[in-house]
């Protein structure tokens, strides 16, 4: 039977969520499928690009976002939660696949929160460290709160102000969304030519 | 032989360093000490309170920084880079540890950062969240910078554009600090004032 690459993102995407990227293996990937791990290499050449693919499978659903640059960016910004959200370890696994390139996706979601910085004003030698500023506070933060969730639906006892059942999550993610976006328009062409 | 709790985040430390995080377990570091994995939960409830224990010994070195708010936030964020680059993944030990609220080091630059968001002029239910912004920040772009670093030096090929060798790190990040605090400076209570 012949192992198409979309079903092993299948099986790589359903033994996230149901386990954990710790238990994201070749050789446990491989066992799921009743395959050897020599028929996954065919697919992915390392455990890297396997990882990247189901990044861009987590990913998939954010399409772009037609407005002013600043709905733009909190826009794309509250797709890019919710989606990590959606899956166990998300933030976790999108954001090692960032680091290491290997996720389309996210390369896309970069050029497109570049695009609003220059849309901003941020001169173009600036405008993709502006983007990354970003995306930096997006991963982080939603890496934050999905520990604290899953530690919570775990049932495990956090020190005091930790759990965020009670907190306002959505609130503090703008916070920092508006935050960045007035950084964003403090280096716009002007300000900047001004201080240097 | 009594085991002293300083001797065991010694030996955790060195354990990070030389193989990793995912080595850092607490049967390893049992067979490093030469002693029976009890004899580690009774200094260590369970590995959260260990790897916050090796994330305090991390940043142990960041002491206070006196200056105005803005060389403030630069120079503690400085030091918490240095800190985390000197250490095999030491961003992911310590965003790990801050999510799970149990690196008191990370209590101590988080109020420092949201003092500092006060003294620019942010109101007190909104200085902590802009303190939480610039951390994040910091943690992101360190442990991107941190997983690069590493693949470069294990000799992994990157795609074009993700190796740090030729890249201007410290410029990359001065500009999300400066973007990030004027973000800050936006967020003064004259400007939230008038925007809410």
């Amino acid at each position: 039977m012949q192992l198409h690459k979309r079903d092993v993102v299948d099986a790589a995407t359903t033994l996230l969520d149901t386990y954990g990227i710790a238990d994201l293996t070749m050789r446990r990937l491989a066992r799921e499928l009743d395959v050897s791990p020599g028929a996954l290499y065919w697919h992915f050449a390392n455990k890297q690009q396997l990882l990247g693919a189901v990044a861009d499978r987590i990913l998939e659903s954010i399409g772009d976002v037609s407005a002013g640059w600043q709905n733009r960016v909190a826009g794309i910004c509250g797709r890019l939660r919710d989606a990590l959200l959606s899956h166990t370890d998300g933030a976790e696994l999108v954001s090692a696949s960032f680091a290491a390139g290997q996720s389309e996706a996210m390369s896309r979601i970069l050029a497109r929160l570049t695009d609003a910085a220059a849309d901003a004003g941020v001169d173009p030698t600036h405008a993709e460290l502006a983007a990354r500023t970003v995306v930096y506070y997006v991963l982080g933060f939603t890496a934050d709160e999905q520990s604290r969730l899953q530690w919570d639906a775990a049932g495990a006892e956090l020190p005091d102000g930790q759990s965020v059942i009670a907190d306002d999550a959505n609130g503090r993610f703008r916070f920092g969304l508006r935050l960045l976006v007035d950084g964003i328009a403090a280096q716009s062409d002007s300000v900047v030519g001004g201080r240097d």
